[in-house]
C-alpha cells in the first residue's frame, strides 16, 4: 500500500510547519506521540514558499521538516503544493487565471485556482512535482505522494476553449460527427468549421448550472474538464514516476464530486484517498455510501481516510462540534468500510485566515488538556493496540449498485422532466435500503465487471453506454437479478435518444414498454399498490417524482398505480430473462417499499443481512487471511444491545470474548474476529 | 385568412424534417393522414442549413420537402429560419451577438440571439426572407409565412446604445424635450449632449428587472427595445410582399410577453397567431385571457394557434402531461376564443438538445399506438367533420379591459408604492371574475374604439396617454360604465406625475380625489363594507395591498375600509356623469366581492351570462351569417349537466339535438348551434 | 452647534427648487411660512446644473434660490451637490466610474456613482466645494454645510486597487509585515511584491460579500474603503474651510451602515446628522439605538436629524404610510435621543424619477389641505412654542454599549462558526433589555473613554484591538461592571487568533476559558439554568445560536446550560476583578434573561430606570443648566398612562401641571420639566 510495509494503519494528518514558528515544533511532536501520531501529510500549500520565480526554488525549509519529522518517527504523505498557485505566477502569467461560468476572468486568490488547460500551470506545476520527486525520492520518511489538493472546478477561458475544439476532434474525428453527435440542426447550430464552437457557459449555451440549450455540448464540455484536470494530475504523476519509479501516488477526492469522473480518475492513482466531511445532520447512510463509492474506484481495494476534522468544520453555514465520541465512531465507520488510515485535517489550528475555526487536533489553546485532544489520542492508542490486525482486508459484496458521472451529468443537463429528479439522490434510496439492513453493496463504474455480484442495481440509468445494455443481458441470462428505474435507457452516450421506445436498449431485458413519463411537483405523489405478496411487501407503499406509464410485453406485473388516469397501470415489474430476473420501478418509491423490496431481492439470491440489528446499529466486514472482522457501530447516542446468536468471537477493542449478545455504549464500536 | 380559402381549420404543427433521415419522410405522411394532419409549419430553426456564409444558399433540401409535403395535400406555414443565426456568422460578425442586462457579450448559442440593431443581422434576416419569397411565392403549398420565432428579449450592446440616441431625437426632437420627460434635475443627470445618454441596465440605471433609478429612462428604453425588434420583423415582411405582395405574414407571439408591445405589433401582422403553454396549475382564466388579449390585438379578427403540445413541456419545472382528454379540451378553448387553427409543436421529437423531451404527435417510439396520437388523431378528424362550419365567425363582447404594455412596464418599473404588485394579476382579477360567470369580454389596447362597449375595466390604469382621459370621460358621457382601481390616473406617457392631485386626467370622471396610498405587505387584509346593497353585494369582503385613501368630490360611496385609520372612508365609489358611470376601487379586492361586483355593473347594462353553469364550465360564444356557436367545455374531471333552458339545437361535435339540459363527460366538449 | 446662535429647533428639510418652476416658489414659501417650516437644506444633487464642463460652473440659480429662501427667512443647510457626478463627466472621464463587487465597470446611471480613488471625482468635488464656499461664505441664510450626500458603497477599479497597496504600505511599512498580517503561507499566498496584491473581490478572494478566503485582507480593504470615502469628504471639507474657517460642517450618515466606520468619521465631522428611515414593522429599540449611536460618534453632543419621511418612503417593498400621530412620535423620539432638529426629505414630491413616490411635505396635489401637512404644520407650531428650551442638552448614561465597525466587519467575514451570526443584532439584544426598562446607554466606541461608565456591555466582542484588554482590566479594577459574551476575545485587529486559549486578552479579567465553540442552526436552542437567584432571574431561559464550552478559572458560575453534551456546565460567570465584576454570556439568550439580567446589573451600580412603565412607553431624559427634560413616549395606538410617583413638573408640550400620573394619547408624546 506504501513504499513500505506498515504494520498499523496510520495515523496523523495535515501538518503546516511553515505556518508556525521553529520553536512551536518540539511542543508538536510531543503532543504528536502523547496522541499516537504517526503519519503527517505536509507540504500541501506551499507552491508560493517553494518557488519565488521561475527558476528559484526553495526547498531548505522543507528538507528541515521532512528531516526533523524523521527524526521524530514520523512517516509523511509529501504534497506537491499545486493546489494554489503563486502570486507572483498570477501576476506574470494571467493564462493561469481561470475564467468563471459566467465569463468573468479571475484575478489571484483563493484556492483551486488554476486553468487546466493553462501552459503556464502545467509546465510549473509538473516542473515542481519532479523537483520534489528529484529532492525526496530517497527520504526515508517519504511513503506517499498527494498530487495537489482536492483538485476540482471548471475553466471557461480561450484557452480551454480552444483545447475543446482539440480535444472534439480526438473524439469525433469530423465536424460532420460532432454536428450529429450535437444535433445541431436543432436550433440552427450546425457548425461549418472548429472555430464556431464555444465553451457553454452563461454566455453560451446554459443559463445556470444544470441548464442548457444543447445537452451534448454541456455534456462534452464536461468530459473535456474533467479529462483536463485529470491530464494536470497526469502530467505531475508522471514527473513523479520519471524520478522515483516505486512512488505511490495520490490525490485526495471528494466523495460524490460532480465536476470530476472519478472512475476514470482512479485508473490512474496507485491508491484511493478522500475527505469526508458529513455536517450533524448527513445521514450516515450517505456517509457510508461515499466511502464505498470512493472504494469501488479501485474495484474494492482498500483506501485512505486522508481527511476529516476531529472536531467541527469551519466552512458550513453551522459548525457543529462532533460529539463525543462520533469523532471515533465515524473515524471507525471509514475503516470498516476499507480504509487502512485515520487521518486529520488538521494538525495544529492555524492563526489567520479562512481556516482558523477549522477543527485541529491541537486547538488554538495549544496544550494537550482539551476533549479534542484526550479523543485523539484515545483513538491513536487504540490504533495503536489494533497494529496490523485488519490491514488490507477487504469488503465483500454480492450486490452491486451502478453509479456512473456521465450519467449523473446527463440526467442533470436534461432538460425535462423534472428539475427536482437529482441522480446522487434516486441512488442513495436504493443504498439506504440495503445499509439500513446490514446488506452489504459496492458502489461500481460502468467498466466494473458485474459476473462478481448477484444483483445489480441502476437507479436512473438514464444513459446506456455502447455494449452495456448486452452487458446487462448476459449479467441477466447467467442468473443475475438486475433493478432498474424510471427513466432508464433513454439516450445513448451523446444525449441522443435511442428510438422505438423507451427503456430502449434495457426494453427487451425488462419486458417493457414506457409509453409516456408524467411529471409531477415533489410533493405530489402516488400509490405503489402491490398485486401480491413480495417478501414482506403487501398493500401500499407511496411514490413520487416520475411516473413511467409502462405497458408489459412479457414481464409480470408485480404492483400497480393506485391513483390518477393511469391507476391500475404497471409500476414495479419483473422480467425473467435466462436463469435471472429483471425489475422495473416505474417512480420514485418510499423507504417502506425499498426496504421490503431489496430484502426479498437479496433473500432470494442467498444474500442475507451481516446482523438484524436496531436502527441506528450499522454492520460491515472486512475479510484478509481467511478470517473475518466484523464491524459493529452504534450510531445513536443511547447504549444499544446486539444479537450475535452464538459465536465464539473476541471484541478486538475491548478484548473481550463475546457470544449471545453484546452491549454497545452510545457511540460505541466493536470489532468482532471469530475465533 | 390565408393565401387560399380553406374549408375547415388547419391541423398540424411545426415539422422539421431537417432533423430526420429521409427514410423516414414517409412514415410521417402516412401517419399525419392517419391523424386528418393537413398543415406543416416548416422551416423554423434551418438557417444555418439555408445559409452557410455571406454568398451560398442552400434550399434544395427545402424544395424538396415543400414538394413532398405538397404531393401529400399538405399545406405549409413558411418560416424565414432567422430565429436562431448561424454559428459563422457569430464567429464573423460578433455585432449579431447580444449584450445582456448585466453587461456582458454574448457568444454564439442559444435561439433568439440576435442584437435587433445589428446590420448584420438586419442585413441577413431580410435577404434571406426576400430569396424565400422569390423561391417559393408560387409555390401551391405555401399558405401563410411565419417571420422568426417567437420574437423576444433585448440587447444593451453600443450598437443599441447609439440606435436608442437616434430613437430619442426622433421622440422628442431636442435633449432639452428629452431632459424634462426624464426630470432629469433630480439626481444630476442632466445631458448636455446625446452620447451622454447610455442603455439602462444593470451598469448604469437598474439594479434588477423591476428596479430603477430612472423609470423615464428605463420606460423608453422598453420602447425603444420592442419598436427595434419589430423593427427587424418588418424588414423581413417589406422583404416577402416586395416579391409576393398577396402573402399572409404572422409571426407567433407568447400571450402576456412583456417586453413586446404586442398591440404596435398587431398593426403589421396580416394575421395574429400565438403559442399556448399551459402548465398544469395555470388557471384556465388565466389561459382563456390569453386568447383574448391576442384576439384583441387586431381587433376581435380570428387568429391562430400556432403552437401547443400535444402531451407535456420540457421546460417546465415539473413537465406533467395533459390528462386524457385535455388536450382536446384545451384546443376547442382556443377556438372557442377566436382560432381558425389547432396547431401543435410539433410532429415528431427531436432525438437530442433542448427539446427531446418536448411532446409531440409522434412520440420517440415512432409508431401510432399511442394515447398522444390516438387523440391527436381522433381530434383530427373531428376537426374534418366539423370543416368550415366555424370558421371565420367572430367573438363579440360588450365588455371591454384595457391592456396596456406600457402601463405594465411603468407599473412594474416604478419605485413604490408597492413591490407586490403585478399588471397583470390585477388585469386578471377582473377577467376571471366575467370569466367565471360567462360573460364576454374583450382584451383591448389604448386605441381600442370604445364605442362598442357598454363596460369598460381599467385595471390599475396608472398611465393616463395623451387624449384617453378624454375619451373615457365621453364615452362615460354617452352613457358607458367604466371601472377603474386604485394607483389611476399617476402619470404621463414619460411617467411624469399628473400634478393637482391622484387620479389626475380621470379625477372629474370619478368625482373623487385620492389623498394617499397606504401599501402594506400582501399577507395584510382590510376590509369592504358596503353602505348599501349592490347587486348580491352586501356586507364585508376583503381587500389588500395598495389602499387609496378617498375623498368624494361627488361620487356615491358604496363601500367603506373597515379597519386601520381609514376605517370608515371611502374604498368603492361610483360617479353618475353624463348618461353613464364610472366607478373607483380604491384597493384590490377578493374575488366573491369583483364577482358580485361585475355581474351587477353587467346586468345594469343588460350584459347578462351566456349560461348559468356550475364551477368549471366555461361557455363562449362566436357567430357568423347569423348563425351562433355556443362553446360549453368541462373543465372538471367528472361528468357535468348543463341547463340550456330549452333551446332547439344540435351539437356539432356529438350530432346530437339538445334542449333543455345536456351532459359533458370529464373534460368534455360541446358546440351548440342553434336551429 | 450652527454658524449662528438659533432660538430653536431647525425644522424643514429638503429643498429643490432646481426641480420646478419659478412659479412655484412663492407657493412653496406660502407653505412653508403655514407649517413653521424655517430651514431648508438645497444644492444636494446639483452637480450637473452648477457645472457643465471642467470650466463652466452655472450658481446664478443657486444665488437666486438662496436670496430668495432668505427673504422669506429661511435658514439654509448648503450641500455641495457631489452626491452623484455629471453625465459629462462619466463620458469624458471614466476612471470616474466605479467597478461593481463583481468586476464589472459601471457607466453613467444612479448616485453615489463615484470611485472614491478617481482623480477626476477628487479634482472636481473638491474645486465646487471652494468655489461654493468662496461663493456663499457670507451669505446670511447659510449657517450648514452638507457634503455631498450620503456617502457610501465601494469600489474595485484599477485605481483603487493601486491605492490600496499605497495604503498597505503606509499601515504596515514593509511587504513581511503584510504576509503577516494576512497570516498568507495559509494556501500559498505570499506576496513578493506590492503589485501582486489584487482588491479582494468576487474575482479574487471573495464569493459573497460575506464570504472570503482571506479575512485580513478582505478587513484590510473595508477599512481602505471607508479610509478613501473618508478622505474625499476631507478633501472637500478643507476646501471649504480654506474659504471659510467658521463654516460647521456635517454630512448626512446613515446609522448602522456598514461599509462606513463612522466612528473615525465623526472625527472630522463638526456636527453629527443622520437620515432616519424605519419601515412600519423596525421595532422602534432598533431606531432609539441608532440614534444613540449617531450621538455616540461625537461622544453624545447633540445631533441634527437631517432626514426623515413625513409620511412614506418609495424604496421599501411596501411603503406604508406613518399612522397619523407617529411622524410627530418618531420626530420626538430623534429629539429625545439628542437631535436638535426635525428634518425632512423632502419639501415638495418630485413629479418624476425614482423617488416621486417618496413622501414629502408637499403632495403631488400640491395645496396645504392635507393629512400630512396639517400634522406637518401642527408639530412645527409645537417646536417653535418650545424654542430653545431642550436646546444643546444632553443625554446622559451610566451604561456604555461598544459597537465597533471593523469588529462588525471581522465577525462577519468570519468563515465559520456560525454564519446566521449578526453582529448588529447581538449588540440590539443588549441595548433592547436595557430601552425596554427605560435604562439610558450610550453607544461608544473603542475609544471612547470607559470611565464614565459603571457598565460597559461589549456584545460579542471578537476583535480585542491593542490595549483595549487592559483598558477593560482598568475599568474593572476601578470598580466597573463589564459584560461580554461568547466568541469575544478571540482575535487582534488582523484577524489572528490570540493562541493560547479563548477569550484570549479577556481571559484574565472574565476568569474563564473557553474550551471549544459549539454552533447550531438558529432554531435549536438550550437552556440556561440559573444555579442561584440573581435579580428577579430563577429557573430555566433558552438560548441559541453560538455555546462556548467553558471551564471557570476563578469566576462564579451562575447559571449552566440545560441540555445536550455540555449540559451542567457553565453558560453565564461573573468573575471578582479589584473592585469590579465582569461577566461572561456563553450563548445568545432570550429576551427574559436579558431584561432580568440587565436590570440587576445596574441595580448594583444604583442604575435605575428613569419610569417604569407598561410596554410601549418609552422614556428618555436630557440635561441642561440643572434643568432636566423628561421625554415620555407612547409607541402604542391605545391612550395610556403613565405613574410619575408625584412630582412637581409641567408638561412643556400640554403646558399643563403634572404629579402623579398622567395620560398618554395614541402615539402621544409629553415632554416633562420638573420644577
Amino acid at each position: 500500500m506504501f513504499k513500505s510495509k506498515l504494520n498499523k494503519m496510520v495515523y496523523g494528518g495535515d501538518y503546516y510547519p511553515e505556518q508556525w514558528d521553529k520553536s512551536i515544533w518540539e511542543e508538536d511532536m510531543r503532543m504528536f506521540k502523547k496522541a499516537g501520531i504517526d503519519f503527517l501529510r505536509i507540504n500541501i500549500f506551499a507552491w508560493a514558499l517553494n518557488q519565488r520565480d521561475e527558476i528559484t526554488y526553495h526547498f531548505e525549509w522543507l528538507d528541515e521538516v521532512l528531516d526533523y519529522v524523521h527524526g521524530h518517527g514520523m512517516k509523511v504523505c509529501l504534497g506537491t503544493s499545486t493546489g494554489a498557485h503563486p502570486a507572483w505566477m498570477a501576476k506574470k502569467y494571467p493564462d493561469i487565471l481561470r475564467v468563471e461560468f459566467d465569463g468573468s476572468k479571475r484575478k489571484f486568490g483563493g484556492r483551486h485556482n488554476s486553468c487546466p488547460n493553462s501552459p503556464t500551470y502545467r509546465k510549473y506545476a509538473a516542473a515542481i512535482a519532479g523537483k520534489l520527486a528529484a529532492r525526496y525520492k530517497d527520504h526515508p520518511a517519504l511513503e506517499l505522494w498527494n498530487i495537489s489538493n482536492e483538485f476540482g472546478g471548471a475553466c471557461y477561458c480561450d484557452l480551454c476553449e480552444k483545447q475543446f475544439r482539440v480535444w472534439l476532434k480526438e473524439r469525433y474525428g469530423t465536424l460532420e460527427n460532432v454536428n450529429k453527435a450535437w444535433n445541431t440542426t436543432f436550433w440552427s447550430h450546425s457548425f461549418y468549421d472548429w472555430d464556431e464552437i464555444v465553451a457553454p457557459n452563461k454566455l453560451s449555451e446554459q443559463w445556470g448550472e444544470r441548464s442548457t440549450c444543447f445537452q451534448g455540448i454541456s455534456l462534452d464540455y464536461s468530459r473535456f474538464n474533467s479529462d483536463s484536470i485529470l491530464e494536470c494530475y497526469k502530467l505531475e504523476y508522471e514527473a513523479i514516476k520519471q524520478e522515483m519509479p516505486h512512488a505511490v501516488i495520490t490525490t485526495n477526492l471528494m466523495g460524490a464530486y460532480k465536476p470530476l469522473d472519478y472512475f476514470k480518475w482512479g485508473k490512474y492513482m496507485d491508491i484511493i484517498s478522500w475527505d469526508n466531511y458529513p455536517s450533524i445532520d448527513t445521514p450516515r447512510s450517505y456517509t457510508a455510501m461515499m466511502h464505498d463509492l470512493m472504494r469501488g474506484l479501485k474495484d474494492g481495494k482498500p483506501w485512505l481516510l486522508m481527511e476529516q476534522t476531529p472536531s467541527q468544520q469551519n466552512w458550513q453555514a453551522y459548525n457543529s462540534l462532533k460529539r463525543p465520541g462520533v469523532m471515533r465512531l465515524w473515524s471507525y465507520q471509514a475503516v470498516a468500510r476499507g480504509s487502512d488510515s485515520v487521518l486529520f485535517f488538521q494538525m495544529r489550528r492555524s492563526v489567520g485566515a479562512c481556516e482558523k475555526f477549522h477543527g485541529a487536533v491541537i486547538e488554538h489553546v495549544g496544550h494537550e488538556n482539551t476533549r479534542v485532544f484526550r479523543e485523539v489520542s484515545e483513538l491513536g492508542h487504540e490504533l495503536q493496540k489494533l497494529g496490523e490486525t485488519t490491514l488490507d482486508s477487504l469488503y465483500k459484496a454480492k450486490v452491486g449498485i451502478v453509479f456512473d458521472w456521465e450519467n449523473w451529468w446527463a440526467v442533470e443537463y436534461s432538460s425535462g422532466p423534472n428539475f427536482a429528479l437529482k441522480y446522487v439522490d434516486e441512488v442513495h434510496k436504493y443504498y439506504k435500503a440495503l445499509y439500513d439492513q446490514n446488506i452489504q453493496a459496492d458502489l461500481i463504474g460502468i467498466d466494473t465487471d458485474l459476473s462478481k455480484y448477484d444483483v445489480v442495481i441502476a437507479p436512473v440509468l438514464y444513459m446506456v453506454k455502447e455494449g452495456y445494455a448486452q452487458r446487462i443481458e448476459e449479467f441477466v441470462q447467467k442468473g443475475g437479478t438486475f433493478v432498474t428505474t424510471f427513466l432508464s435507457g433513454i439516450v445513448n452516450e451523446s444525449d441522443l435518444v435511442t428510438l422505438g421506445g423507451y427503456p430502449g436498449e434495457l426494453r427487451k431485458v425488462l419486458g417493457i414498454w414506457a409509453e409516456e413519463i408524467d411529471a409531477l411537483a415533489p410533493e405530489h405523489t402516488n400509490q405503489i399498490v402491490m398485486k401480491q405478496r413480495y417478501g414482506s411487501l403487501s398493500g401500499t407503499y407511496s411514490c413520487n417524482l416520475l411516473y413511467d406509464l409502462i405497458h408489459s410485453e412479457g414481464a409480470d406485473v408485480i404492483a400497480e398505480y393506485g391513483d390518477d388516469f393511469y391507476k391500475g397501470r404497471p409500476v414495479v415489474t419483473v422480467n425473467s430473462f435466462g436463469k435471472g430476473k429483471a425489475w422495473y420501478i416505474a417512480s420514485s418509491p418510499d423507504d417502506a417499499f425499498l426496504n421490503g423490496f431489496l430484502k426479498q431481492v437479496c433473500a432470494e439470491k442467498q444474500i442475507a443481512p451481516l446482523l438484524e440489528t436496531a436502527e441506528g446499529i450499522e454492520v460491515t466486514q472486512r475479510e484478509k487471511d481467511g478470517k473475518s472482522f466484523l464491524f459493529i457501530m452504534n450510531h445513536t447516542k443511547d447504549e444499544q444491545s446486539v444479537e450475535l446468536g452464538g459465536i465464539q468471537a473476541i471484541d478486538l477493542l475491548s478484548g473481550e470474548a463475546v457470544h449471545q449478545k453484546m452491549q454497545l455504549a452510545p457511540y460505541g464500536v466493536a470489532i468482532i474476529q471469530k475465533q
